[in-house]
């Protein structure tokens, strides 16, 4: 229940979105009580629904230049979370993936993307791991 | 550690913000290895970044009409997960709220909140928890 098992799980995914493979996110996901939250997207619940988005997703192919960057693993007994960067081409993105470890791995149970201003409003800028 | 138990810290969390209440803010965050993104924004990391960010965003007031909707909670030993809508009169968030259990007490450790678009781009349409 390594930091370092956790992010590899992490980059697993990021190489299915990369090479577009269905097959390979199914496998990362656990078999239950999943929930995903694309960019702009509402909630989705459920094995069935969260992988009927990957579909939808993947099925054009994948995004070749996709790149998790600075990923920041928090392990805490049998869940973790790793938050992390996302780029594609010029849009950057943040994202927060959670897990959790069971049957001798990590399971992904929840992935949050969100898009990035590319100004942000705050007094003092923050500088963050994703610079 | 019940779920009750994290829904209540998660619905304190919404009722410092409701009321622009910084010293309840900095008093649900735990003492180390703190994240957050607000929506837009780049992550922000450790103690001072997070709550540099809530006395900015508080000292104007709190966001008296904030509700947090159909919270949605996930735990596994000593961390969890709420996952839930977040509405500000006519905007439409959603947000990943991490938690971790000790001394006694649930403590926040992450808050990543974004924007729900208003036209989802999805064959079948989600029907999450947030309708």
């Amino acid at each position: 229940m390594s930091v370092e098992a956790v992010l590899a799980a992490n980059e697993s995914f990021y190489e299915a979105f990369r090479r577009g493979d269905l097959e390979a996110m199914d496998e990362l996901w656990a078999s239950d009580d999943v929930t995903c939250i694309h960019p702009g997207w509402d909630l989705l619940v459920g094995r069935q629904q969260v992988m009927a988005s990957w579909s939808a997703i993947l099925g054009n192919g994948g995004a070749e230049d996709m790149r998790c960057t600075n990923p920041l693993a928090s392990v805490h007994g049998n869940m973790a979370t790793v938050i992390c960067g996302e780029r594609i081409g010029e849009a950057q993105m943040i994202a927060t993936n959670t897990f959790v470890f069971y049957a001798d791995r990590w399971w992904m149970t929840h992935h949050h993307a969100g898009q990035v201003a590319q100004s942000v409003q705050f007094e003092s800028p923050p500088h963050g791991p994703l610079n």
